[in-house]
């Protein structure tokens, strides 16, 4: 691995540390982890979208050449598109080399929660295509037990929504219907909802994730599982990669 | 359980008789099952749709009040709607206490492969529902085992029809694209594609299930283990019962 210089890049803005960090990680997964002739997934969130920036200055600047990016939303698609990446479908390239792509959090044993951007069925299907999963994350997203600090993003076909809400009750989650910041209902890229289901620390992710999917109104669920990604973490204090042989 | 008379139906066609087994088991699942009061789920398919007019009938002669009924696809919505059953949608009614529906098998345990007619994930929401699933099929639906007649129908999201496709290929599985009779590629009512995977007889139903529904692209599998259904099967020699207790 050939770590490239980063005094290049313009600087970090002073005023906010977590805007930093996550700016730093999204840019130096890419500079580390990046290379010519690669399909890459391009994630979607206020930190991926660092990663994907820095891949259009490369591409721009001549060095990163012969890639291919497929969006995990349509928000990245069109940023990559005005970076002037060359983007892709699965249809057209299936299999991807790499994936930069956020979290909400990242437990010790790697395992994530996803989806506060409401991307995460596309991002599930880019992170399953993909051969390496590298999540970028400022030392915030880090917790001890996966449902610590969020929600766990359930997407729910729409006539399935109050079924679903109840199952999840059931399950002991408190349950907030996800709207726009006008108040609307949120409406995914795949046109469902999103329930919010805040069950605290979880202790059986896997079981969790098993039953949601078991239930047929569920289209999606944030819990991302045996990805075994490589995790780059900025904080105030630099940056550190956690990975499973880490 | 009281059984109704069935002498006063009127004679099944007498040209085609699985079409005349096909009415039979439908009518007389509705004639044993479905009272006055109860909160209906309405199945969808060439089977079902016999329960679905023989409620009608009875609603209109007034011998079944009070009773509510969800569709499980557009089709049956339109056509209860104009036999004139009261409808409502699961935010309305969110447990259910019957649902007649149809299968394209049915296994020795009574696990089930339905997906044919593309409604299944409905299909599957309505039975998740519901406190009592009857399923309504002629003889030729009943199986040594899943998947020896029938294709397993996986409804993908369009994104991930490929890689979904190579999923489904690498479990040994032969995938059709299902598509209109006009030939277009099959859409169904949450806009999504049919993948129709032909494993050939199916060893471990639940396994194959679990592996399809972790599967982000995925977003209905046919497979519908584990509901415990009463299955009405009609044939040339009249009608059987399956049921767990059987």
């Amino acid at each position: 691995m050939t770590e490239q210089p980063t005094g290049t890049q313009p600087a970090p803005p002073a005023g906010d540390p977590q805007l930093a960090a996550k700016r730093r990680a999204g840019e130096l997964a890419v500079e580390r982890y990046v290379r010519s002739g690669m399909r890459l997934g391009l994630g979607t969130g206020s930190t991926a979208i660092w990663a994907v920036r820095r891949i259009g200055q490369l591409v721009a600047a001549g060095s990163l050449t012969d890639v291919v990016g497929v969006p995990t939303s349509p928000v990245t698609e069109a940023e990559a598109r005005e970076l002037g990446i060359p983007l892709a479908t699965l249809d057209e390239v299936p299999r991807l080399d790499l994936t930069v792509d956020g979290a909400d959090e990242v437990s010790p044993q790697l395992d994530l929660i996803k989806g506060g951007g409401g991307a995460h069925l596309r991002e599930k299907i880019i992170a399953q295509a993909t051969e390496k999963l590298v999540i970028v994350v400022d030392e915030s997203k880090v917790v001890d037990c996966l449902g610590a600090t969020r929600a766990v993003p359930v997407e729910v076909v729409r006539p399935a929504l109050r079924p679903e809400r109840e199952f999840l009750e059931a399950l002991g989650a408190r349950v907030v219907d996800r709207t726009t910041p006008a108040g609307d209902p949120y409406v995914t890229a795949e046109g469902n909802r999103i329930l919010d289901a805040w069950f605290g620390p979880i202790a059986d992710a896997r079981g969790l994730l098993a039953a949601l999917e078991d239930r047929a109104g569920v289209m999606a669920v944030g819990l991302f599982l045996g990805f075994d990604p490589i995790v780059v973490v900025a904080g105030p204090d630099g940056v550190r990669e956690l990975s499973a042989g880490s």
